[in-house]
């Protein structure tokens, strides 16, 4: 009985509700809980933990690319938000405004930040005057806060977690290469750490950001078939810094101004890994993103010299680097291997007293439910190539999902039929028209014109006229 | 000429104008900058460093103490905010509040987090129902929000980064002891990373947290003889439990409230590592603090095989873990001096042709202005002994300081003659009276009831009555 996997019943069955399925892992896994005000959610340590492997894989990879940490102010004047035009109309509609200080009215309306461009823009503006001050490369780990109507937990908040990186550079073609090696930071913590593969791309004209020249993103598909957005590069030219007028004097002594970018990814990062390995007991995570990595539950706990072992063992693995944790509360074996599927712990190991007598140890790996019997003395030495292997074979998995989701379209109609369970790799026009006619038809939206721009047919898939772009189409989160 | 130390001119000295002194070291080793809205620093890279060097050690003693990371929402319905009526009173005249969204009016006016004892409340009454739930034990890195008048860069800020936990137990004596371990925390982070001492104990009924039956702090001394605040501990009792209904089922099946704890402490710790070891030319950081801990000048840069002798060195050392800086760049080597030790850059190594012909390198120190010449060969191996030493001598020094300013005082012109330089030591008799008096006299407010209570009179210093307590005294930030 002990041993028994139990099916968990208190959550919905993907494909019987996927959005059931996934608010019910996010509360059930205790990633996170609703407070009081709508859309504002609890980091629960659990889900907390998932974003602190992720900050400490980029912090490290920003910092090796020369990028310094700093911290800028949560408020931003109303009259330097309206700088920059087009950036005030994205964001103006959904801002969260302090209009009080203490018993008194605010002279000026303070905006909560939805986004700090226009804060690193006065600063760089002050501290930028020579080609000497040149590159800034600064990134900052934050909240922001997005008065939206509709949210769902780390997927579109009210406020949530990211970092936002802001640089400024002598050259175009410098800021261009910032722009294109953070991208490419972000597409190899999706391979290296969450096992998630990401299209890349560009985005359309429609789809970038507020302010940008030209925006990069990341796209991973969900298992239902959408697309989650889940980080972005801007290449900004000289917009931003002619409105707050960050120029340098270059060598050659003329005044110029910089050119800018900015990136950023978000706590949305916990809802891919969430679709995209997910199953019907819950979360499953690769090795080197889960909070715990390894729970040991022993079986039979009140016998002589159970719980010892079991502790014996935690404290080898600890000592040997790992993220483990020994459940010896009162609950029952059966309970324990469910709440610990649940929350995705790549392995667990159970120890009782037949298998301390054997010299043994029960190993069960959650991503594919296998289970074995390990020698006792092997135990740490097995785990390096276990977590490789759990880690390729959940990377696999995903990209054998994606490209068997992209289906190369020649019409409206196989374009339609593309978009609800995946990418619609099309032919376009370039034109806005198109893009807007598929959203009009289908919902689906532009997610990224690819790097690889080999054509597959020679017109617009939407309107028949001479194709010059490939480009990826679906629903998107 | 190159190698002659340059007397940084464009700070105040400490002696003339103290204050003064202070802001030239925030702008000048470019730790802070002013934003456009009054009192919200930028935390600029070289202050952020600092504050990153802080957070990973206190990160680390929490996690090995049992506390887990969450993240809070930033925003506090009022209503919520008024639960608890001391709280309340301490914090509503210096909150910001949100009353707009979007482009709507909001139902319930929103108060930016001053402190987020509330919302664990709200979410610690949800998720505790059983002895099995306790303790809970959380901490959150976050910024909080107080609308302060007069601001000074990390010592009084309407925005400032912190820590805060927020712990929950079955037991009184848990609760406390709690209160006590993060104390002692607090006490062997000034100890071992920033080589500051702090006078350790109990504040007064006075003095406490807005609703907190006990609150316990550290004080630090700084070069004018004012003491900082740098940290604080609150039990709590059961009263938030009873205003927001947490309570557990015992192991005897009965019902009862939580006891609870908080605690914190901010980027004011800067501002004691500033005001403890700063000298006239700026800066003095010990080592382990420092972000820069080794900086490597190259003298007559443009001399074959100088900048390449250089980056060997600083290849080196990095390879070996240390915190390296060479500055390559083309301003001048006393430039680069004065700047490094505006810093407080703790190592200077310089590398100049005649260096390397000798197989030496030029080391000098900062907190002692020393030079010394080093064999090229030893430098590595030379470190770790020399900046233990240094950590040693600065702590020492900043040990001496405070004890030779803590004046055990008989009467109130003792009293206010002590507090112009240091504590003044004083008995007394325990009313608020007296506490209110020394203040209307002096300015001194009760900093702590240290843990050591030996008496050494047996009248309050004050009323002249039987005296019950030691305390400290000192005019403070």
């Amino acid at each position: 009985m002990e041993r028994q996997q139990v099916k968990n019943e208190s959550i919905t069955s993907r494909d019987v509700d996927f959005a059931q399925w996934y608010t019910d892992v996010c509360k059930k896994a205790e990633l996170m809980d609703y407070s009081s005000v709508k859309g504002f959610i609890i980091y629960r340590p659990y889900g907390y933990a998932i974003w602190e492997q992720i900050q400490s894989y980029l912090d490290k990879k920003f910092k090796q690319t020369g990028h310094q940490n700093v911290y800028m102010p949560m408020v931003i004047p109303e009259s330097l938000f309206n700088k920059e035009k087009e950036h005030v109309e994205g964001f103006a509609p959904e801002t969260l405004i302090a209009t009080q200080g203490g018993k008194e009215k605010l002279d000026e309306r303070l905006i909560i930040r939805p986004t700090s461009e226009v804060l690193f823009c006065e600063h760089y503006a002050k501290i930028v005057s020579s080609y000497r001050d040149l590159p800034k490369k600064y990134n900052q780990w934050c909240s922001v806060v997005r008065w939206e109507k509709t949210t769902r937990p780390f997927l579109r908040g009210a406020e949530f977690l990211w970092q936002e990186g802001h640089t400024v550079h002598a050259t175009e073609s410098e800021a261009r290469q910032e722009t294109l090696t953070i991208l490419d930071i972000y597409a190899t913590l999706g391979k290296e750490l969450m096992a998630v593969p990401f299209l890349q791309g560009r985005k359309t004209d429609k789809e970038k950001f507020a302010g940008a020249m030209e925006t990069y993103g990341i796209e991973a598909l969900m298992y239902d078939g959408k697309s989650l957005q889940s980080g972005t590069s801007h290449y900004f030219g000289t917009g931003f810094a002619e409105a707050f007028g960050i120029s340098f004097q270059d060598r050659d002594n003329t005044l110029k101004p910089v050119h800018q970018t900015s990136w950023g990814v978000s706590t949305r990062l916990i809802g891919s890994l969430i679709m995209v390995h997910g199953d019907d007991n819950g979360l499953v995570l690769p090795p080197l993103v889960a909070p715990i990595q390894i729970v040991i539950v022993p079986i039979q706990m009140n016998k002589e010299g159970v719980l010892e072992h079991a502790r014996a063992l935690a404290d080898e693995l600890s000592a040997a680097g790992y993220r483990v944790h020994l459940d010896a509360s009162d609950q029952t074996p059966g309970w324990k291997f469910a709440e610990y599927e649940m929350k995705g712990v790549p392995l667990r190991l159970e120890v009782g007293p037949r298998d301390i007598q054997n010299g043994i140890v029960v190993a069960s790996t959650r991503h594919d439910h296998k289970k074995a019997n390990w020698n006792r003395s092997e135990v740490v030495s097995s785990i390096p190539a276990l977590f490789k292997e759990i880690h390729h074979e959940m990377y696999q998995k995903a990209v054998n999902h994606l490209q068997s989701h992209i289906f190369p379209v020649a019409n409206i109609d196989e374009l339609t039929k593309a978009v609800q369970s995946g990418y619609a790799k099309t032919m376009w026009c370039g034109q806005q028209a198109c893009e807007d006619k598929v959203k009009e038809l289908t919902s689906a939206t532009a997610r990224v014109l690819p790097f690889d721009q080999k054509p597959h047919a020679e017109t617009c898939a939407i309107c028949g006229k001479k194709a010059t772009k490939v480009i990826y189409f679906a629903k998107a989160y």
